[in-house]
């Protein structure tokens, strides 16, 4: 058994990384890479794979996988402060998919690509046994503007965008035959058709206000561990101010038996797609004027150290385990 | 039934494709796409799936998937005439190939890396129920300097480098058992660890000598016919001269029964990598000066109209069809 993290440190230490900070001033391990291009400019890349079975459910809505192909791996850019801009759809398909699936996921990603503002201009299509999509995205962005996860300092202070939670719900509904019925549809919605923070990803980044950033993508608990070790600190997570999920008593009955913990689905559900970001002191007064700011909930602060602690209602820390998603992890 | 031409048809009218060639100066449907960025810096980016049972085979050797995912994405970029400098590796992978498996094609890829001068800047892993590879490969280059599918004109001859067919025969040794044998090594070689033309195609779009150009993927019955749709054009292929891959009497005396046709091996047989250009004739005695010019084969001439014709011994000409290789055709 490997670990995402122990797999991605096989592949830097077998592959030659990137030539220096000159030419690629952001490379392997953070949420996209940036090239520093002839004459000051710099792109910014990344890349997300979508695939049947591990992402998505080949029977699922395909407009759905459409969307949240590319709305996924936008998010990265906008996690960096970056705009995307262009990508290449990389598509390998079943024949039976080829028909009214491939029209269902085109139609998908096409109004995500027109609500992000995003061209496509090139890729790759292919057969294969499952469907296997990856999806490249690139952007222009000003260096100094990028946010990168490494810089969060002690005495920073932790900020989330949103709720979370969110597609956690919305995939228990649907594991439990919930997911076709018409009057769920809002609570379904981030996990079928989650939005990003691009607006505000990028009002961080060209305003110079976040230390470090990165999307929510596999549950705060996991990220924000990420996050700590990329910038070498630890952090102190006030329990109680997540903002969770809510839960109405609707949706409760709909699933007898099972103990709906917000705060666990919060912590540990993945696909939400919301920025986590750090914001030195000096600075915070800045984020009053940010985009989507009554949406922005602090949430704890840097220390100094290592590690990941979480407050419970009484105010005693314990260690906050990185029990997000990973996909060699079972279960 | 679908061909792939027919798919990224559908991909072209169901996304928002390139906003303007100000800014996309080459979009959907070549080898590559190039942005135009801010202060006249050009950035050239290509993908590429590399899917288990569609291009290898799980049980093949690693270390050839690894070199071979690489090489054929950063051959994208050589056939524009760019050179390909970094690249994301997406990878999904069953739980089951993680471990030697994924050292193997991490050892073939670093190789291969290490050959072309490329870099990893970033990727994705996931699980997935079979392997799915998709390589994107980035180079920087002056927009004036590459060379699209779509400039071919009437009177420009055709050439092509190295030999065609060579991947085809060994893919034939292969599915009669013969790919482990270490005396047919060389002939392996081509379908295994295929070599590209970086340095060629760098030349013929720095010295502005190509008019057209693209590399030999699918088999050149197929590539060729794409050319000159791209460029409006037709083409006489002389058949007598195409480079056919050489099939000894000790190669066919271990495929009894079988026809080896090397004229049809080098029309249809894909993976060959080689470089297909057209040169205009006033340009024709700068091509001396080529590196590698002594591997270069003129095998036809761009026609008006629209027809692709390939001679037979006689001098007589008939259509040719696109037989090459194409992923969602059956057999």
């Amino acid at each position: 058994m490997h670990t995402e993290q122990q797999l991605i440190q096989r592949i830097a230490r077998s592959l030659p990384c990137a030539p220096g900070a000159e030419r690629v001033p952001i490379g392997l391990g953070d949420d996209a890479a940036a090239i520093a291009l002839s004459r000051g400019a710099n792109i910014v890349v990344s890349c997300d794979a979508f695939i049947e079975g591990t992402h998505f459910l080949a029977d699922g809505p395909a407009d759905s996988a459409g969307y949240k192909a590319l709305v996924r791996a936008a998010s990265d850019l906008a996690a960096m402060g970056a705009r995307p801009e262009f990508f290449l759809l990389s598509l390998a398909l079943p024949n039976a998919h080829t028909g009214r699936w491939l029209s269902g996921f085109l139609h998908g990603m096409g109004r995500a690509a027109r609500q992000l503002k995003m061209s496509v201009i090139g890729g790759d299509t292919t057969r294969g046994r499952i469907i296997a999509v990856n999806v490249t995205v690139l952007g222009e962005a000003a260096f100094g503007d990028l946010v990168t996860r490494s810089g969060a300092r002690p005495g920073d202070g932790i900020y989330v965008s949103g709720r979370l939670g969110g597609a956690k719900l919305a995939l228990e509904l649907i594991r439990r035959g919930l997911g076709n019925r018409r009057r769920f549809g809002r609570i379904l919605r981030p996990y079928l058709y989650p939005t990003i923070r691009g607006q505000l990803g990028e009002w961080l980044g060209q305003n110079h206000v976040a230390s470090a950033m990165m999307d929510i993508s596999d549950g705060i608990s996991t990220d924000l561990a990420r996050l700590c070790l990329a910038s070498g600190v630890g952090a102190r997570v006030w329990g109680e101010s997540i903002p969770c999920v809510e839960i109405s008593p609707r949706i409760a009955a709909q699933m007898p038996g099972l103990r709906l913990n917000p705060l666990k689905m919060a912590l540990h559900g993945g696909d939400d797609y919301e920025l986590l970001f750090t914001i030195p002191p000096e600075r915070k007064d800045k984020l009053r004027d940010s985009p989507e700011f009554s949406e922005l909930t602090q949430v704890g602060e840097i220390t100094p150290g290592q590690d990941v602690l979480i407050s419970d209602g009484d105010g005693n820390f314990r260690s906050l385990k990185a029990r997000g998603w990973d996909p060699f992890r079972k279960g």
